[in-house]
């Protein structure tokens, strides 16, 4: 590859300061307050300028949401690489699926800001762009999900998984999705991968946004309860299927 | 009760066009542009005369959410109350709990705008008042949940429920929850419930703030799914109980 010229690198540098004020913009009056011309007023340039690197808010904000999502899937990544022994106290026996949970959980408790531009209120007039960086970003996570719950099962547990309902459109479709549909999983397991995802998600936009504040301190082991039993209930379905 | 009088009468008039207005304007611009301001604007007061009825925004976004969460737990309610045989059709056969569920979403489904104000990024700078108002209407939805999930069972399989963690500490907080505590449900059964919450939620969440169009009209079908399978793991649960 070659060397970057010094105007690329002047222009990543002032992409990598933009990117930097929006980001305080939201940390400080909350994702629905950001603009471009409050970004250049903070940057002391002007909005003509700042049109030179991003045409537009959302041209922003798509960037934004990329790189949130990405430190995201960066962070469940690290925390299921670490080795077992080397884990927190308590930690060394949980399941991997537990340790990839908790790894987002703590990145949403420690970035609310972003957290909220990801998963709170959505942006108004916002549209991410049809299967753009957003999309690949989420898949990016989607796929260490998938690792953990159905990574370490044969072709043949794989398949044998049954969920309570799935009707025959239903099933072609997932069949049909691109990324997640046939070749990778079979349709009852994509739907569980949905609802797992919402299993995860659900507890911790309660916690992040406030509502499950009466419970404190507790709020880690709910959340850990309910990853066990959703790694319970994916490991019984795939007993069952060992057992024909 | 007294007649109210003509003040009173007038009083609660204006109080009720201040409240439309206000959820006219989150309709249009968000949660998070909601002004005192822009109210009295929007119907020729002065922000003066608004402070007559609220003392400042807080105080009109706790009766706002208050009023959301009634209008939820009734909808909730609404829809358990249908005779199965007078469901929609596919429904007649499915248990209570899932047609609970069903009309959360289906509120938040068709008011968006309002669960946004309930459930999206915390609006910037408000608290909502300690065991007020909105607590109340939580708790009413909460006990709708409740009834669904453990309503049938006798005291003796509630208490021989287990869930996968539950340490001595958060038991002995479980038991001491005003509401939830002791006397109302043992604390395995309480961690359940708090488990489902997040389990119903997440999916609504993901579905009404955009993240799971993908599944377009499957998403009803993820959801039930997900509700059935709920369902399985606590009726599992209080099976094995049985079998003590």
């Amino acid at each position: 590859m070659a060397t970057p010229t010094l105007r690329e690198r002047r222009r990543a540098a002032a992409t990598q300061e933009i990117l930097d004020a929006a980001e305080r913009q939201i940390a400080e009056s909350g994702p629905a307050a950001l603009s471009l011309r409050a970004v250049a007023r903070d940057l002391g340039m002007t909005v003509q300028a700042l049109y030179h690197y991003f045409p537009n808010r959302d041209a922003l904000v798509t960037v934004l949401i990329t790189r949130a999502y990405d430190d995201l899937a960066d962070a469940v990544q690290a925390a299921v690489a670490v080795p077992p022994a080397q884990r927190a106290p308590g930690d060394a026996d949980m399941p991997r699926l537990v340790i990839a949970a908790e790894g987002y959980r703590r990145w949403a408790i420690a970035n609310p800001e972003r957290f909220h531009l990801l998963y709170g209120t959505p942006l108004r007039g916002y549209a991410a762009p049809v299967d753009g960086p957003t999309t690949q970003a989420t898949r990016r996570m989607s796929a260490v999900f998938e690792r953990e719950l159905f990574g370490d099962l044969t072709d043949g547990q794989l398949a044998a998984i049954e969920v309570p309902l799935l009707s025959p459109g239903f099933r072609a479709f997932l069949d049909g999705l691109p990324y997640y549909g046939s070749g990778r999983l079979p349709a009852p397991a994509t739907a569980l991968l949905m609802s797992a995802w919402g299993q995860l998600h659900g507890l911790v936009v309660l916690e992040v946004f406030g509502h499950t504040g009466f419970l404190g301190e507790h709020q880690a082991e709910v959340f850990r309860m309910s990853m066990l039993k959703l790694l319970e209930d994916v490991r019984g379905r795939t007993n069952t299927a060992q057992g024909r």
